[in-house]
């Protein structure tokens, strides 16, 4: 039997889905919004990276044409929703493991489909990268903050990454290039987290502002 | 004689889009923007949906292919910069009728738009909401604060009905879709502003912090 | 030997690439961003209003297709996060003629692909100002700001103005319309930097609020 990477990378994706819906609900709580704000806060920071791949690429949004990813965002962010307002606890380990595996799905699509629309290693290293922390950057526009992606997390270092390892491997065999790129995504991502990495700053500078929130 | 039910929507199509540039100068003004700034958010909260929309669609934006929506756009914001310069008075019952029609012309044209390009019920729903409320989100970054419509407007979810409604009905015949999605987005709207209606929220949240303005 | 209108505006687009990812990593060391974030900042402002006209007219971003603009935006982010973390002085003056030919330059390829695109002199218009000025817009967003061409700069104006001499001038050669779309544009972006002007805005408004930074 063959292995499929095509069935690993689409259950990444759903998982990463459904992780990514959670940090949108919990941001939107923090503040204030009401059911929709919170479904809508969901749906966005899960969907907005694909979303803003695919008209990039001039190609009908995902979302749009496949249902199937809607339902898991919306089933993700009311699951949020609940959650939280029950004041329930809930598994931020298992969270956590699902938006690395989320994170490199995420890279390795938008790096192939940079290789479908035949751009070259650029192209795949810029569309993982969209893809991957898009979402992030709308829900935190949409919060009113500065997007952490771009001073406190190596999300988009982990995309560019797996996205580069996904283009280096396409000619082998896209499996191969999708296994790669979501491990290497996910590896950077999780060693990250693990030791709180951050990227230098140019530091002392007496009018640094950081995000609000 | 038969009803035209094009017409309709086409005169609350630039009834709305009047009503939203003033929206969009009302906030400008509370940033003490330029002429040009309040210009680009009048013509870009009444125009910022459509565009939105037919991005998504990959079709050129209506504003592009007809100046006409532009000099509504343009009339309004102007209209509205004059008036508030002037700090004259305005009939604020007037432009909240237009914008309940134009919500609801909104919706229409979103939902029809998805129609046409083939998709179901779900991207009806979603691009009647998008055409309805996207160019008060933009307004609401570029003001640098949270889109109300996330926090206490029943905006999103009269354009989702009104969506849904004429996706509903299009099998009868686009006119009755038309005159079905305008009534049901703009009642809903309606009976949101006249009971003062909000979708209930997670309550108690020392951390909450609303808008900021 | 004949004058090369395409080579002008070629050499004038990547000195303006160059400028505004100088302005882009400015504004993310104010927010204490890391050196991802300040790569981001300084490509995004320098290539984000291209991206937006290609997203618009449904091409694929010059970005994607050709990686020498890339590579320009990347060096000048490279080179202004270099010297701002040396605390390095720099050529303030030779940076603001880059942006002065930058911004004619970004003015006449967005005309120009609107002419291409079969619109008219408002499309010219629009797309001369979404080219120039886009950049800078998603620069002020993701810093958590109101857009400074909104409430403080003529550089929307000198971009409209740019775009309708390029529409005009179309007809009797491309290389006039770009000659003529580059200098008026610039020149306007020079007497607004040189004699600080403003356009007037609607004055007294206690509630008025500027940006935060």
């Amino acid at each position: 039997m063959e292995f499929d990477a095509a069935t690993l990378v689409g259950a990444f994706d759903r998982a990463g889905i459904v992780a990514f819906a959670f940090s949108g609900v919990e941001v939107g709580v923090r503040r204030n919004l009401d059911v929709f704000g919170l479904l809508v806060m969901g749906v966005v920071t899960a969907t907005g990276g694909g979303v803003m791949r695919d008209v990039i690429l001039d190609r009908l949004p995902l979302i749009l044409a496949h249902p199937d990813y809607l339902a898991w965002a919306v089933g993700g962010a009311t699951a949020a929703a609940v959650l939280i307002w029950r004041r329930a606890r809930y598994p931020r380990f298992v969270l956590r493991v699902a938006e690395a595996g989320g994170l490199g799905a995420f890279a390795v699509a938008g790096a192939l489909a940079a290789v479908g629309a035949g751009l070259g290693w650029s192209g795949a290293m810029l569309l993982a990268i969209v893809t991957a922390v898009g979402g992030g950057v709308i829900r935190d526009l949409l919060a009113d903050r500065v997007p952490v992606v771009l001073h406190s997390e190596v999300n988009a270092t982990a995309a560019g990454i797996g996205g580069l390892a996904s283009w280096a491997a396409y000619d082998q065999s896209t499996s191969l290039a999708a296994l790669l790129g979501l491990s290497a995504a996910a590896l950077v991502y999780s060693a990250g987290a693990a030791f709180d990495l951050r990227l230098p700053r140019p530091a002392g500078d007496s009018r640094a502002r950081r995000s609000k929130a």
